[in-house]
């Protein structure tokens, strides 16, 4: 693919931000990347990694001819740095993130930063539940979904630049009101961690009357609570940023196990055969 | 390892009774596998793939000789099976089978059968949401727990023979009563199945208010909910068979799920933090 841009800025050079690093190298999407971060150290082996070429701590310097700055740092976080940046910005310079929560993000940025800067919220819909730029690969984001939820104060072009990056990266990318992405969001990826959450939790509960329970669990229990071992910071926030959303999906979710219980309770072998019919039709339908 | 038995029955060849077949064949345990089963082109199948020397429907004829019978059915069968298989046996023949529940199997069979026939209860924690003896693999077993749930009532002698079975299947042989059995799996395998089953349910409910919500569930929903693809009737009969514990089982979870909701209702991040980050070291614990 053809080159789009001279300077990008990658903050946070993670996961997210180191894999999407090696795919702007592999496909030489950019001149330069230069990383942003806090701690020099983990940005110089970065940088000898050849992920990036250069790197700043703090946004004094280096902003003043970056095309586009990508955040990938925690959703609870996003928010301020942006800030910060955009009045480093040359303008019409873009700013996108890759956060698993967008209303929030979204309404407080467009309400703090200039206007000839352009925001373009984005969702890569990838990720393990390791993090770090050593398990950063150009990868990852292949064949995967990229949600970009623009509003209407976006900037055409600056959208079509952006989406271009993610289908360099070989993602099928998908514009989606800030909304509907959120709903989404908290009823496939947060309500199954807060469920798996509170399993694991229900398990230690139970662990403190019965002796040994979680020595058992390497199978299936461990498969199943493998987003348990999720950063606990990283979910508060994104717990808190998409919080209405997620208490709505709760209560589909404790309404459907109250159906299960009760059914359980009565003996009902008829109803919860009918419930774990259609669970599994429509797991079996994905 | 020696040959232990001369000849076995095994009823229902399917995943869990056909990789014990191949585990037989491959240590030279018995010299003669009987499948018994309803479907004789599934056991002719069985058969000319080498994991039975022959077979019958009904359970009328070819017991008498029988040293060992394992019932791989599911667990709602069990009971039934062993009580018409039992008269046949002569005595001192021993009956065991692999379901996932034991206290009213157990009760329920020693109850119904002869005292001279002695029935081991065994759990090997393995398996797959796969069926089907096309599935099986001697090594199914290998480096996993097997649970034997012995009682009052049973043989020393019988105990060990079956214990070598397993231990020759590769499995951990680990001996425990009946009601740590239950509750152990009721809460890290049942719970999270009823657990699962209902997730993917309340998602197919916001579904029929949000569109297209299960497109997006690829990544992290599919893995997650994977055990709720497993078979419904199977699980009805787990469910039923287990009741007790799984609803208390159900309390606790649902006390947990409780309060990460209360935390997150009051926008409470320092207490969802807490839950998180011990249900992140619990899990990282296994």
């Amino acid at each position: 693919m053809a080159k789009l841009f001279n300077h990008i800025a990658i903050v946070g050079v993670g996961l997210i931000g180191g894999s999407l690093a090696r795919v702007i190298k592999r496909e030489k999407l950019a001149d330069t990347i230069t990383g942003y971060g806090r701690d020099p150290e983990r940005l110089e082996k970065a940088r000898s990694s050849g992920l990036i070429d250069n790197y700043c701590i703090g946004f004094g310097q280096g902003l003043e001819d970056v095309d586009l700055v990508v955040i990938g740092t925690p959703v609870g976080t996003i928010v301020k740095q942006a800030v910060e940046i955009a009045p480093h910005l040359k303008p019409g310079s873009i700013i996108t993130d890759v956060g698993s929560v967008k209303g929030k993000i979204i309404s407080e940025i467009e309400e703090h930063i200039s206007r000839d800067i352009c925001f373009i919220g984005g969702h890569p819909i990838a990720g393990t539940e390791n993090s770090g730029f050593e398990s950063s690969c150009a990868e990852l984001f292949e064949n995967r979904i990229c949600v970009l939820t623009p509003t209407e104060s976006s900037h055409q072009a600056a959208l079509d630049t952006v989406r271009k990056l993610w289908i360099a990266a070989g993602s099928r990318v998908i514009l989606m009101d800030v909304e509907t992405h959120d709903t989404i969001c908290a009823a496939i990826s947060h309500l199954p961690h807060m469920v798996a959450f509170s399993l694991v939790n229900a398990v230690v509960d139970m662990q403190n009357t019965e002796q040994n329970i979680m020595e058992y669990s390497a199978g299936g229990f461990k498969d199943f609570t493998r987003i348990a071992a999720s950063d606990p910071v990283m979910w508060r926030d994104i717990a808190l940023m998409n919080r209405d959303k997620i208490l709505t999906t709760l209560d589909f979710f404790m309404r459907s196990l109250d159906e299960l219980k009760d059914a359980l309770y009565a003996g009902d072998g008829r109803t919860m055969e009918a419930l774990f019919k259609r669970s599994r039709d429509a797991r079996r339908g994905i």
